[in-house]
């Protein structure tokens, strides 16, 4: 029966991104909860080896992702799919009271990590250790800020972006989960666009300049990388140049 | 003549919100700037016990923040102001090639640090580790995810949302900078709050809850906790309930 749940943001799969309280919660862990390898991601062995790296000797317990069910509208297949796997952890946590998930990025920040401990536990008994995204290690890797002065930000996704195109009024717009390179539908509008892949990790890739220019070129290096890793994540932020 | 910067996230005043690359980058810094205490809040000695606590030994210079012109227009007052602090950077770091900085919670985000660096070296010579922000540590202490399920997320400043109230459309609404409690003035429209103060230190304050119940009580323990220490940082998250 599980009574507490620790959701440890891990950053986007460098140690270095690991923060002091991160390490901690993962230490004095009793299981650590780790999904199998899902699709053709490496996130399953990344996890395990940042936690022999980040000296971690907890008992890892794993568990499925179950398959998505296409044929039901958007948000009742992300329900039943969070519903499904909160009894995979429930499953996997044997007779454990307290379980720990090392989570991509931050648990705050389109992760669904949060929400399926909601159907376990009382938010009182979930425990959120904040962690690096991978907005963060953008920014960081091209030196950017994320806004200007005095500026707005709005984080949205590729689904969003497919559907309306540059918000209006918009001046520093993130995208995140865009599996479709979204922002190859925006040329011609004066955007200059901070683009990268794989951020943080060893294979990774940056491109950046005035969208019209170099939209192209993401679009190449993202279907290289693809097709070389068999999987890729990404995340861009834009302006009006 | 300083050649190089380096930027380092410290997150909001609990060492265990400092990165392993972050720690790892003060370890081995030549010179770190510290400003001293500005006005009348305790970051100057926040920033000295973490660099105790996480074990950095580099020597530490001290800058004197100058004074903002109030009566240049907005943007101005802030170009001018950046260019005196770069000038006491270089003043402060003698002869050091590479200088490092402690920047409150990411600096990517709504921090002028990265603007300053660009005045002193090419974008290349700046490196910068991001931390996390007051607003990761607001989320994860609430327990609340940042954004709905495929939702948007706007930040914005206390000054734009003064100015121009709810965002039209807007769905999950973060508030940084804000001096003067700008949520109070949006009664009324059936929004929820997560407020926080003091976030990951231990002075923190939390209240969240439908806007209209507990704006007085924000308002209420906002000034309390500035008369107490002389100051307040806070940061806040709404959406429609």
């Amino acid at each position: 029966m599980i009574e507490r749940v620790v959701l440890v943001g891990i950053g986007t799969g460098s140690l270095g991104h690991m923060t002091l309280d991160g390490q901690a919660a993962l230490r004095s862990a009793d299981v650590i909860l780790v999904p199998r390898k899902a699709e053709k991601d490496d996130l399953a062995e990344i996890r395990l080896k940042l936690l022999e790296r980040a000296g971690v000797s907890a008992r890892v317990a794993f568990f499925d992702y179950p398959v998505r069910d296409e044929a039901l509208p958007y948000l009742e297949r992300v329900e039943r799919w969070h519903d499904e796997i909160a009894t995979r952890w429930t499953a996997a946590a044997g007779d454990a009271a307290e379980i720990a998930l090392l989570v991509w990025g931050d648990p705050s920040f389109y992760d669904s990590t949060m929400r399926i401990a909601a159907r376990l536990v009382p938010v009182g008994a979930v425990r959120v250790i904040p962690g690096i995204t991978a907005v963060q290690a953008l920014t960081a890797a091209h030196g950017v800020p994320l806004n200007t002065v005095n500026g707005r930000i709005l984080v949205t996704t590729g689904r969003r972006l497919r559907d309306g195109g540059w918000p209006e009024g918009a001046e520093s717009v993130v995208v995140v989960l865009d599996g479709e390179c979204s922002f190859s539908r925006l040329t011609g509008q004066g955007l200059r666009i901070w683009w990268g892949a794989f951020l943080g990790m060893p294979e990774e890739i940056l491109l950046s300049g005035p969208l019209d220019e170099v939209s192209p070129r993401i679009v190449e290096a993202r279907e290289a990388a693809r097709a070389r890793h068999g999987w890729v994540m990404d995340t861009y932020l834009m302006r009006k140049s």
